[in-house]
């Protein structure tokens, strides 16, 4: 395997983009890997068309700074990543320890290509599983002051450097102030088929009306609770005999592999947010 | 095969309910086919359970009336069914006509034990599909008076001594009068996954969202609209690259079978609506 | 919506190939509306990667000839399809009508676009269905001679230009020497998860076998039965309940629908059969 | 929740069996919580029915004695279980994790009613994770004579009076002899979806073949590898871009959830075997 780029870029869709980027990346004798490509239109408004691109290819001397200048000066936004190197992720967990230990153990396995390098919570009870793999426990209880306590962990993250937060059934509301330091690099994991049953005990509502599939969608953070760009989302078949704490249980399940699954898209470098909030994934 | 019984019975749960009825069943030498049984406490409140129970056994002279009568005498809510005796069903529907096909075509195939007795619609275009399978179609325009279109479609239904009306793309809402002839008797599909996307145009509001998945419910039509007794529900996988106009197409198939499932369960006497407004499914 | 063409690209991988495309298709100012790249390096033996690209793009003046000769040149296996012209299929169909009700009603809806411009059975009970939507029935009963049965099946679909043969339950194995008149042109559904079961009466075996799931394949028609590209699967849950009569109504629906997903691949030209057998599904 | 008993039975299908046990049951002033009954008829041969019935009932003083008497009077197999007390589970892991954490942790949860109470392993490198839950390990090498290692091992779940093995990707080949010791009581997961490439590298076989679906397989073990009766199945949807590599990672969800939910269906008392090497699974 050798090493690569991976490069997101996004513009006003026009003519010639693509041959673009594409002479860039081949007069440096790079080669393409994968290359993905959406333009959308919005069918609703009168609004010009957008284009969404991401390219795997081999890194080669020089071509970086080629790229980026010429990405600039054309106005096209874009991320270029190294793929050698690891994202930095901090989870956060209150008491419930599924999604936690799911997340955690598949990025031990490294079947999530990311590096865990703290742990955040307002409770005791995980320290220990995050201390049998050696990452940083910080447990940080709710204080009188909720400026304070998220001071504190905003330092916590920037001390590790942390690139994504990954809210592992953390119950805490989280200020617009503190999202704000992360703008898409939060993603929380929500035991509802959203937009279904948003709000506090989704699976005693969904139990209250009666349907028969409940899941998970795991989205960005943003200011808007429950109202972020939705990454993943999956469900289970139930039936009548599932009471709400059946319903808990499978919800647990579901919950924990639609957060693992986008935690990976998100390392994998496979998802970007529209202006839309909406999210483009090139899975 | 041998001919056989479907009853369903409902109670308050308590000691010997399962042992009156097998009993008097063994008595007249029947075999019991299927037992279904569930009871439930909510647990919400503080109110006694309810016991729910489904048995298919061979039809011997003399049981039915033996059970009938001890079932009357018990305070036992039931219906008893020959399962000889086909359901007459009277598809309704408007101008789209996919899950209209679905529902005929599976019934024709034997696929489910119904008989179409009749179909009605306000447009034209589903005549010649009806007519040629010989099924009576009647063409009832919503007119000045929504009491007498109803009127009429309530003395065709009558007519064909219509057992369940099932709504398969019918654009038109039923007053309240209406569905009071038909207690549970009336399922719709609903072109989301309910809760979700309540409402007109659906598909729009999914997009918008940006969901993973779209899905589709068919439910019993109530007083309350999109608020009846869910019967099934299903999803697809969707992505980025769904238009609108897609997210109908994929749509149409997902309504199709989820409103033919639920036709299916209904006519197997599969399906019990409890007081909570859900529905119990042995399937 | 604009008219555009659709391009199916094959080649050894190399640097530029990507970058030499997209450049004429800006050159003569078209806007690329969809890529797909994909690069298969054969991980078991050791060969040199294989690249397979798909575009769309708007159709403008001169392009098409300029793309051909660039592409010949370079010695890339192409296709290149004018969207705006709609797919010949002919539909083989022996009893069971199911699949064959599926493909032909989503074609009649729009849903597929394409054009059904034979049906062909060895039985006359499906020529109703077929000759109320205006579809040419072309009933050819088995004959003593084979030879002399294909080659009439062979002068209709010459006849009628035929590009795509869809065999929806078409129970008459075809010989090698007509398969080779439509190489991956042929769709087969096979009514079973392949390689399972494979062969005669699949879900009698699936019964004994007692497996949970059951389900259908479709694929491309090879001189190997059974063996062809897999264009899709799927599967649907059943469990103890199910006698094999059921297992064959549960399979009619899975079948229907892998088959009709499966034509629809192939007529949006987002299927590209590999060396090793198996098919670049670009959905 | 009040004290219940779990009650399996089995027996030629007649008139009255359920009549003659629910009697019993209300006899003593027990309710009925839930209830299973299926009869299987085989139609491929000319056998006399089998009926299969799971009783949920409360636990009243001198019951157990008097069904215990009755059930075995009237020649009907039976199994009676106290719900309250665990199922004993040695889990059996080689190098591989991932079934293993997975298992041990919803045990832990209680999300799967039983312990575990002996970690079996050819390989030290799961040690620590089952010692910080204080669940002792027992480093079992393949030895020089496998008689000798497999009735070390006998030894072990002799002491922990284990009642039911599971393999959670233990990749040691159990001889008859030590698999007559635990009939129906030994759960393996196999790493497809059964029938189809059984054997070594099946993730490598479903590559070759191309398919679109990859599955697990949970089953009992018996003397006949890769036969025994199916307890759960599932299967995820990949595509072309997935190499061997992501085929193994995506494989080990599936693994790891369908050995979880056989383990769990298990100690909840709800799988029977049959004769005809099938399960039949009250879920």
């Amino acid at each position: 395997m050798k090493d690569k780029y991976i490069l997101l870029a996004t513009c006003s869709d026009k003519v010639g983009i693509t041959s673009l980027i594409t002479n860039i990346i081949s007069e440096y004798d790079s080669n393409i890997l994968h290359l993905d490509h959406f333009t959308e239109y919005d069918n609703a408004q009168d609004t010009e068309g957008k284009l969404y691109l991401r390219f795997e290819f081999e890194k080669v001397n020089l071509l970086k700074a080629a790229l980026e200048k010429s990405l600039s000066e054309n106005n096209i936004e874009f991320n270029l990543f190294d793929d050698s190197e690891k994202t930095k992720i901090a989870l956060f967990v209150s008491k419930e320890d599924h999604a936690f230990n799911e997340v955690l153990l598949r990025v031990q396995r490294g079947e999530i290509a990311a590096e865990i390098v703290a742990v955040v919570s307002n409770h005791e009870n995980n320290r220990h599983f995050a201390e049998a793999f050696n990452i940083p426990f910080y447990y940080v209880p709710s204080g009188d002051s909720k400026a304070l306590t998220e001071q504190n962990i905003l330092d916590i993250c920037a001390k590790h450097e942390v690139e994504l937060i990954v809210l592992a059934k953390y119950m805490q509301i989280l200020t617009d102030n503190f999202v704000s330091h992360y703008p898409n690099q939060i993603i929380n994991i929500h035991h509802s088929f959203l937009p279904s049953f948003i709000g506090a005990n989704p699976y005693k509502q969904a139990w209250e009306r009666g349907v028969k599939l409940v899941g998970a969608t795991s989205h960005y953070v943003t200011s808007d609770l429950d109202e972020g760009p939705i990454i993943d989302q999956d469900v289970t078949r139930i039936n009548h005999r599932y009471n709400v704490q059946d319903l808990r249980k499978i919800g647990r399940h579901v919950e924990s592999r639609v957060l693992a699954q986008a935690v990976e898209l998100h390392v994998q470098h496979k998802v970007i947010v529209t202006n839309g909030n909406k999210t483009i994934v090139f899975a």
